[in-house]
């Protein structure tokens, strides 16, 4: 790839995904559970460019959103709407009631009291509401803190005991079908063991419910499966994918998957500038145009992205990437191995397609960077820079006289 | 104030700013270095709504600005030119020329790498570019290491024998006149004495620049007095103005200061609406309508906001507030005494006037909120709410055929 020529063409920092990569990602996953039914959502949250979901549902991709506005991201890129689930720990009653009417899939249903807002709008709309519960099975994934979501002192699912509640109210409602069931331990897990624990463990209640004649059409296993930052295991996804078939020997039911970060994370870079390099008291600092509102990970996680430099002569020096955001906490990387590097040469962060523009913002009053795509090694602009005009636009006409 | 009414009008969530409050902020700490010709740079970064930069430029306030569209925000707002500071640590060339051109009053230097290219763009202009020096006096604030700026570990500024060598570079330079110096060791400081610290040792500074016929006009104490979110002890402003006076002494120099969070921290709250209550084995979550991508502080810096139930009984119960992004680590508050509620009530998110709106995003395609002012008990709108047609701007039209 010629980055120069990106940088020149569409300025840095810059975006790019290469969508041929989502697509192989894609076709492993599906692939994996060729034996079943099987429905391979993106979790939209981990990039939601438009261009990007229309890809995935040319494919044949479902969507799995946590706000309305994925499902009307996800439908105005050509989703097929019983191929779209809401989920999502906070719902609007707005947001219920527009994703009823546009009779998607179901709708993850993540507290009892959440059930009851559904019935009522289901109610009031006299339809009936598809829905799923998400199952807290109280499994420790193992990783961050903040992507943990499997464990009972979080906000996530229900217990299984309130689960079988919340399924019986459901079966003798005339306004609610409970057509699947959902638990999802958390994300970039490296370990299939906890995922295959929790499958066993919702696969048990789920042939619990079929005795109380309530029969679950929708397996659905959540995702995270991990991807390699660093030198993190990888899961490996024929084990992954056997060990959940295992859980539903026996069982009738489609699997659903819930997949961002692995279909998208390594498909995407981001390109930035050297602005300066300096040494204060002996530490080397590389001063790039791109910050942490482009790309939050590292400040917010600690996350760990490998970076690259393109020019530069072979030795190698010890630096933190840092962007002009005026904090501490605004670095891309610490201690990495570097050339040295002068003003204009170019950076690539590596591994960013998920949770990379997604959490971008303003700060500073930094204009969100471009996103472009490589498909078939065509490039083609996917979203446009933004200008001033665009960060004033909703204040502008408001600065009256005071 | 009838929450409940603006709630209604504007919707949730909801930045509220009482810019009486900051007034009385700005007129305070203007009060306190009366005794000194003296300029209050506001800090754009915290919040960088137009009506709030207005509002300040009205009561005569400078702009401490960390990039150049802070810079064109603060024009566009009303602020006089000379009266405006070009900071941060990574300025591209195209900003720094704009700068220049726009003549403000100064250019704040980080690096000697930066020095040289503000020097070629002047003489690109043939022009004199006013700038001052960041020092690094390399003094321990105390604080979140996030936050904290002043040691040598970090990427802000250069050290004092490296100041020495830069301004002498600028007095023998045609095209640079170095007319303050700068220093700023932290922020949410609670303690004055390592300002006072480092106020000495940048004036010692000063007085060896004046025996090389280096007289600095503007002496830049940069910001960081830090507020109480809980229990943080605060700042004497008239011990923290005598401590700056004193290391001053026999020198003649205008004094800059750049506050952010003390003007407009407590001046603001957010408004939000609760959705659901929940219970996960024994653990209550209240969730409601706004989450991290509306406020960051409490995930990225584990930062304390309180939060105040406007209904409800006086019962108190254990809790942590949540929103709805799909992570464990969007909440607002953990471990909080709130009486029961039910979907609909209303809560305030205290202090949230700085780093609140600032830093927001669309993550998980949420809209950002409205923001209003209370002017003289009047209410206005300062900024409307985004929209989903906002959202996809700049991708809509790129949503071609592959």
């Amino acid at each position: 790839m010629n980055y120069e020529n990106l940088a020149n063409t569409y300025g840095t920092p810059l975006y790019i995904y290469n969508f041929d990569e989502v697509k192989l990602r894609y076709l492993e996953l599906k692939e994996s559970f060729y034996a079943r039914k099987s429905l391979i959502c993106y979790a939209v949250k981990a990039n939601s460019n438009l261009s990007l979901l229309k890809y995935l549902a040319n494919l044949g991709a479902g969507f799995d959103c946590v706000s309305y506005n994925e499902v009307k991201k996800a439908l105005l890129a050509g989703a097929l709407k019983y191929k779209i689930i809401f989920s999502g720990v906070g719902k609007k009653d707005s947001e219920i009631k527009s994703a009823l009417k546009d009779d998607i899939l179901m709708i993850n249903i993540e507290s009892f009291a959440e059930l009851n807002r559904v019935e009522a709008i289901a109610k009031e709309l006299n339809i009936e509401a598809r829905i799923s519960i998400r199952v807290n099975p109280n499994i420790d994934p193992k990783t961050h803190p903040y992507i943990s979501t499997g464990l009972n002192e979080n906000k996530f699912g229900v217990s299984i005991d309130e689960a079988k509640r919340m399924y019986i109210k459901a079966k003798n409602s005339k306004f609610l079908n409970p057509i699947g069931i959902h638990f999802h331990i958390g994300s970039q897990l490296s370990d299939i063991k906890p995922i295959h624990e929790a499958a066993s463990i919702v696969a048990k209640l789920m042939k619990e419910l079929k005795t109380l004649e309530i029969d679950i059409k929708f397996f659905d296993i959540g995702g995270g499966i991990g991807v390699r930052y660093k030198d993190e295991k990888e899961i490996n996804l024929y084990e992954y994918a056997q060990g959940i078939l295992a859980a539903l020997k026996g069982q009738d039911v489609t699997i659903v998957c819930e997949i961002g970060r692995f279909l998208v994370s390594k498909a995407g870079e981001l390109l930035t500038k050297v602005l300066y390099e300096k040494i204060n008291n002996n530490k080397r600092f590389v001063i790039v145009d791109s910050a942490m509102n482009d790309l939050l990970r590292p400040s917010l996680y600690d996350a760990y992205h490998k970076i690259v430099a393109l020019n530069g002569n072979d030795e190698l020096f010890n630096c933190d990437i840092v962007g002009p955001v005026c904090e501490s906490g605004d670095f891309l990387g610490k201690n990495r191995e570097l050339p040295n590097l002068k003003s204009g040469d170019l950076l690539v962060v590596k591994n960013v397609g998920a949770y990379g523009f997604s959490m971008s913002s303003n700060y500073n009053s930094r204009l969100r960077a471009a996103e472009i795509a490589i498909i078939n090694n065509k490039i083609k602009l996917i979203r446009k820079r933004e200008t001033f005009e665009d960060l004033i636009a909703n204040e502008v006409d408001l600065l009256g006289e005071e």
